[in-house]
């Protein structure tokens, strides 16, 4: 038996529940919860014969998920909701004896503002608990570290320059959307940029580096340097990596949208008074922007989201580059959600399925690319995200 | 004695309340109500010696606005509230035995239109009542619609082709604001332009047709044509006119702005619930954005609206351009607001003064290019808003 519970119900979930009942040989006995029960009761009620069962949570609230996990007892807890609720999540998962497993880091809410630090203060206590907590095992992070971990194991002896790049080369034809919770894009993409150069951080203004990359079936799109939470932990467990950098692509539009939003103050996290009732302005566009799970239907065009290496071998410098593609149309065809949901609750569900089968279980707080990448590459191929790679090919940075 | 109600505390309320204490000679005993009382008091309060009273008033209440009338008996009722409350107020006032003067016409709420027919409807009543209703006598509609009854006058015989122009070439350095409410000025902008030619009304697309036209003391300036509401009265009024079109400048960085508000659907005028609230996305973002009022300080440039006019004088074609330039700072220095503000609450102060001086005392309801513009045009020299005059000039439209 492994009983878990998925904690959220957005178009991530969708995915992660869905790919779950496609491999229920391993996800026989599972629970779906999130604050509006109504949407988990709609996922599984889109999977033909699912038996999962759903409940009703507050993700914020640590005693009623206590509550609800010494009902249910779980083995592992899969959190997709929120990234302000992974602390609370994580404390119910010590009180309880529940193992966990999440796909973005701790920010928290009134400061737009992520690191590690907050999740590796749990390592002693998930230790001691002889609990495993894993860490952002979604693609980006998760796939685009375990492409790391790959590239460490069979590519090179050193790694010393790593670029991540994630381009979403998809038309959802609607004027302005988000590829994800608006709040979570918003607050990511207007921070200032960060990357790690000859042991220290480097702080930008936000997209202010910016440089065009040519992706494998997409072409030339112009890339932006963004902070990105991966690059923390791998730099850390990476040592050798001189420069290690995060790069995502953006349209003009989407820019010029992104520039008037706070332009007109509606990005704010401060929140105002409105007849009486305290309102984030950004959360409230959350609420009249399209909903990005209903952007799938007519979602055409792919993501490219990978690793771009220089490093040693036997001495000799070599490149790597090692990438997924994945068509929108192909991932709403076959969950219902767009590429940028299915790409991050695909490796979601793997991550899970790595835990249940023991492969990626060690006690203590864990990122991704601290276990063997191995089986979970072999699932990528499997489970709908197959990579590609690239040995000495031109990988557009130099040192 | 003559009992002036105020109703209203924004920027133009607070323009007209300062030039009335300014001729309190006629302007001797006012008072200001509005929906937050302390709004009136802090007008008053910052005129030296004011003896204005002050009330809370919600305009949407008819019945509220009947009982304050009934107690206070102003002889004339200044509405400078929203255009969503011309009918009540109006309404009031039949009830109570007021005259009425507005700077809006009337539109709902749930739809962004505004037409005089709502008002002119009242004509009788106002006629049986033997009250004075003055409708849009701010600037535009207000002191162009007085240009043009002066040009009837002393200018043409035949007025045929009218094009009112509207610059606001002032910088109030900030990303993004707009210079009065921003509900009504993005749902004015927003919806279709309108013209008048050769006995019909022609519908554009938003924003669709526009031309460089040269500005007094500005120089050229990206104009739009939009529909405005004094094109409607005024070709009834002069039914020679064969073209009447009203013409707006905008900067490129403003509509995109309004733009992306409308893309990311913050310009809807459709409630959303938002935790149990009705909320309406415009309204919202009225909140968020900078308030009017406060844009003063810093707005240097100036304004100039005007009409350009071609017509007929003892059989022979003629031009005439006549028009105000109003400085933001001098506004600024005088009262403490904007050019904007300032433009539409002094020619408010100037009808209230020809009602109360018996000038434009007639019972009915009336567009202000009704009256014998005469003792207006003499007071806007005084009080701030000096014209200018262009005759055979050249007005940059052919016919």
């Amino acid at each position: 038996m492994s009983r878990v519970l998925v904690i959220g119900a957005g178009g991530v979930a969708t995915v992660a529940i869905k790919k779950m009942a496609m491999n229920s040989d391993i996800f026989n006995d599972v629970m779906v919860a999130s604050r509006t029960k109504e949407k988990c009761d709609k996922i599984v009620g889109s999977i033909k014969g699912c038996n999962y069962k759903t409940a009703q949570i507050d993700a914020d609230d640590e005693e009623a998920l206590t509550k609800l996990m010494s009902e249910y007892k779980p083995e592992l807890v899969v959190n997709l909701a929120l990234p302000y609720q992974d602390l609370t999540i994580m404390n119910a998962c010590l009180r309880t004896g529940a193992s966990y497993l999440d796909t973005a880091n701790y920010e928290p809410r009134d400061r737009a503002h992520f690191e590690y630090s907050y999740q590796w203060k749990y390592k002693d206590s998930f230790e001691k608990a002889g609990l495993t907590a894993i860490l952002g095992c979604g693609f980006d992070p998760g796939v685009t570290s375990i492409f790391t971990a790959y590239a460490a194991k069979h590519v090179f002896d050193e790694i010393q320059y790593l670029d991540i790049v994630d381009c979403n080369a998809g038309n959802h034809h609607k004027a302005f959307a988000t590829n994800f919770n608006p709040e979570i894009n918003i607050r990511e993409i207007t921070q200032k940029g960060l990357y790690w150069e000859n042991g220290k951080w480097i702080e930008t203004e936000p997209l202010s580096i910016h440089k065009t990359l040519n992706y494998p079936n997409i072409g030339p799109k112009e890339s932006y340097l963004l902070h990105h939470e991966e690059l923390e932990s791998l730099v850390k467990n990476y040592p050798t990596i001189k420069r290690g950098r995060f790069w995502m692509t953006f349209g003009q539009e989407y820019l010029t949208h992104l520039r008037v939003i706070q332009d007109i103050g509606m990005a704010s996290i401060v929140p105002i008074n409105y007849n009486g009732q305290e309102i984030v302005p950004l959360q409230f566009l959350k609420a009249v922007l399209p909903n990005p799970q209903d952007l799938g239907k007519n979602y055409d065009g792919e993501t490219s989201i990978g690793c771009r290496m220089r490093g040693l071998k036997d001495g000799k410098e070599h490149t790597y580059y090692i990438y997924n593609n994945c068509k929108h149309q192909d991932a709403y065809n076959e969950t219902g959600m767009q590429g940028v949901s299915y790409t991050t609750g695909v490796p979601a569900m793997i991550g899970a399925m790595m835990y249940l089968l023991g492969t990626w279980k060690r006690p203590g707080v864990w990122n991704v690319e601290e276990f063997d990448p191995d089986p979970f590459m072999s699932q990528l191929n499997k489970q709908g995200l197959p990579w590609h790679e690239i040995l000495d090919g031109d990988i557009e940075f130099e040192k």
